[in-house]
């Protein structure tokens, strides 16, 4: 679809630095070919960013190209997918090569990191948006999804909550930060998120159902809830935050990051009491923390928040995620 | 993605009309699950369609959501894949529960004719455009490529070329068509095409390149001689055209519509002489006509039109799509 100017952006897009046995065609044809090994599943999850919606309008290309990535392999991550294949359609206002160069150096370097391959995509001229379509394996049989909490399962989380939203509010002056250090941690938890890739791997044969933290974990455990058919119960005592956070956010204000904060990019799972043992060890090794924060209950009870071993009250706040007339 | 209103978007999407047995998990978990079978590739392509770029603002909502598959389709015609699974990221201005309605009823019409089944998507405010993600099997190493046309192989085309520009040009008032029968048969063209998937098919041991007709048949044309390093001569006396376009076009008109329009989606494809006969017979049993136009040649000729085994200048135009800064 790409003609005259926007075939420059293809040029851009068509630097192969890595490529996979398994991509039989890459860019350049009708179709990508694909050939997939045996005994596994392929995980596919789309996604769409808009300027102003789902990041901020003055993002650099360099952030843009590593978040809108990462945002995807979380998805893939909490599936416990190994990543393979990208495709990209890019709708541009305008060809900045400037801009091109800094968005795609940002992409194929995360793409050679995951060993991942561009397959195609598409560039067409409006306002800025990305969508992405990744695609992962799993070996059959063996992938988390969010439908297999059972009553009694623990919930467990990798990592802090609430960095991110906190990093949020540093770009959109809501927080101030002086110290160097603990400002950079923070607008690196945002702008710059790790996908749990190698945890979700890990989870493999260990968790019952799996959810990565894109809008909040208390809204990401509600999807898991529902596919299970169950509640929970939250210890807001033992929800993981960092020292970073803690150091430049009141106790509530932190809590409420951590609960309602979006873009985490951390995994939320469930895993059985026989699997505790085993899930220390295999996680251990990843080199991630993670830290367990409830357990799973009837459907009836919903989600109970405790303190102290009591059940309290808690007004949690939804995140405004860059708040519209779609927000909750 | 989706919060408050948008939830409303999902609920027409998420009505699992055909459901594959290869679609292990759909809708409603981080990502889709796909089980493929044994010796198959998978065919990706990834296609944006925008208002006012891809198809005219006012299009209605039925008619977006079958042409929006299509284009996608035919890209898998032209790789001889079987059609399989959809992702679709769709940026609406607004909720218009009418229009959602139609264009979803239309869209998995179409994917239930072709045993297709939407896996996954995101659906964002913004204004209108799509972008599909379709995926097809075909058996490992049976491909059709753009990259296997040789000195001296047939070039065929499905079906007659240039009806679809003439359909576009009656919706922006270009062309008058008095006749009912022919006024809808260009314009179902134009908005209704058939992708080619059978004879895709069919042509999979026959066919040495095949690529779909979406940019008129020279640049596309064009496309299979840079990848197969060749060059051709086309018999303008043989490209076929419908008698409805004849009826209502000057012989160069219809010609430079043949040539130059876009959106025929049929088939462009080249054979080796000693395939012709089977080609025959497989063609001729998928019901479509194909006619050869030409023969491909040594590179350094370029593309040479030919009349009465002549050769001839013809200064064809390119198709202007609806007419941008980025035209050609």
């Amino acid at each position: 679809m790409a003609c005259g100017e926007f075939d420059l952006i293809d040029r851009y897009f068509n630097r192969m630095r890595s490529t996979r046995r398994d991509v039989v065609v890459g860019i350049g044809d009708d179709c990508a070919l694909l050939s997939v090994a045996e005994k596994k599943w392929i995980a596919v999850s789309t996604d769409t960013l808009v300027a102003g919606t789902h990041f901020l309008p003055d993002i650099s290309p360099s952030d843009l190209g590593y978040k809108s990535l990462v945002v995807n392999l979380s998805d893939l991550a909490a599936m416990g997918a190994d990543p393979a294949w990208l495709s990209l359609a890019l709708t541009l206002p305008s060809v900045d090569e400037g801009w091109l160069a800094a968005f795609s150096d940002s992409l194929f370097q995360q793409l050679d990191y995951y060993d991942m391959q561009l397959i195609g995509g598409d560039t067409t001229r409006g306002p800025l948006s990305l969508t992405l379509i990744i695609q992962g394996l799993v070996p059959s049989g063996r992938a988390l999804t969010r439908d297999g909490a059972r009553i009694g399962d623990w919930i467990y989380v990798t990592g802090t909550l609430g960095d991110s939203a906190a990093g949020l509010a540093i770009l959109q002056n809501r927080l101030q930060v002086k110290d160097a250090e603990d400002r950079q941690y923070l607008l690196a938890r945002h702008l710059r998120p790790q996908p749990r890739i190698l945890q979700g791997q890990a989870l493999r044969d260990l968790a019952s159902a799996a959810i990565d933290i894109s809008d909040g974990i208390i809204t990401d455990l509600r999807h898991i809830l529902a596919r299970s058919d169950c509640g929970a119960r939250i210890n807001l005592d033992d929800v993981p935050t960092s020292a970073a956070l803690r150091r430049h956010a009141t106790p509530d204000q932190a809590l409420r990051w951590a609960l309602g904060g979006g873009e985490d990019y951390e995994l939320c799972f469930t895993v059985p009491e026989i699997n505790r043992g085993a899930l220390d060890v295999a996680l251990g090794h990843t080199g991630a923390p993670f830290t367990c924060i409830g357990q799973i209950g009837p459907r009836s009870e919903g989600i109970q928040f405790m303190r102290h071993h009591q059940p309290v009250e808690y007004d949690w706040h939804g995140y405004d995620h860059f708040k519209t007339d779609d927000s909750e």
